[in-house]
């Protein structure tokens, strides 16, 4: 095996580490975040991210990276309240990544893509046509992680949309059957396949 | 689409719940945290909730749940500041499901299943031997999600021991190349296949 100590870390080259140490987590969800700001501009941006912390409530979470000119997506979220996070199906990928380009915020990501926008009652923001899973979430609180400036936003999961052939009678949504993609890295998209399901085992 | 409101899901009974909002936010790493007591009792214990905080300074955090009896891999990490991150290759599944068994404190899950303890230098934890990425953290903070009464742990990233063969020359660790698994809800096992690496686009 390769090591690296902390002092290694510490030497490399700015793209060598941000590739290991945003590899080096292991696997990412693939979505899209779907804003719109107070002028009634929509913003798309590929995210990685997206964490799971509660069921009951049920709140999501994600990171934000510290800049000092804030992101649209911040902006949006903080100015309407709510934001959608789509997954990225296989057939998305290229689009899906290229709204990591810095588009000024009048342009949205749907016209320099080719996603479309899909628009849901009760909501504002845009969500992803044709993404197999979209959740529609409002946010209710912010955390800024001191170690390096990030912000961890915590979002209640309002309304679930999943495409019907891949949800199991016990509420799995099973993503392979939707061609759900997860990222590796910054910039790796893979297609996860089904190993095997294993009961959980509360008591020895 | 099947549609769930934030009514329906409120309404759901608990297993329904667990599986749809622990599955709808994407595919999650696949880690076996492992830890030892002040006594000298390994723990080692599955976990899916790992993510990337941050490049410079290397940080990453996961999530814990909130219980009435702190777990022991929280116990443990809260004395001695340390503990390792373990990826989960396909073979190793069955076993690393098997450490969310609720054993005894002095009860190693070492010694439950057939997955091996590997000691390294400059470490008193354990690591889990054949583990294709390895990572060696300590302690720095947490954050309580006052919405849920869940932690964030945030720890920072000593070494990393990664398979020769699966990383490359400008630092990304191919993990599909090391057979890691990644988690698909609360008991789903997938093995992610490379689909494409996409350059990251800074400027329009």
């Amino acid at each position: 095996m390769i090591k690296f100590s902390k002092k290694d870390i510490s030497k490399m080259g700015k793209t060598y580490r941000l590739n290991l140490i945003n590899s080096c987590t292991g696997y990412k969800s693939a979505n899209l975040i779907g804003t719109i700001s107070t002028e009634g501009n929509n913003n798309l941006a590929v995210f990685s991210s997206i964490t799971h912390i509660g069921s009951n409530p049920s709140i999501l979470g994600f990171i934000l990276r510290s800049s000092k000119r804030p992101r649209d997506t911040y902006i949006n979220i903080k100015n309407t309240n709510e934001f959608s996070v789509n997954h990225i199906h296989f057939s998305q990928i290229d689009d899906a990544h290229n709204t990591s380009k810095k588009f000024p915020a009048k342009i949205s990501e749907f016209d320099k893509t080719n996603l479309t926008e899909e628009y849901k009652k009760n909501w504002k923001v845009p969500f992803v046509k044709n993404s197999p899973v979209q959740i529609g979430c409002k946010y209710l609180n912010e955390y800024k992680i001191k170690e390096n400036s990030t912000l961890l936003i915590v979002a209640s999961i309002e309304e679930i949309f999943v495409k019907d052939e891949i949800i199991y009678d016990d509420g799995l949504i099973q993503l392979d059957k939707g061609g759900v993609t997860s990222i590796n890295g910054l910039d790796t998209y893979t297609l996860p396949k089904y190993l095997k399901r294993i009961p959980y085992l509360k008591k020895i």
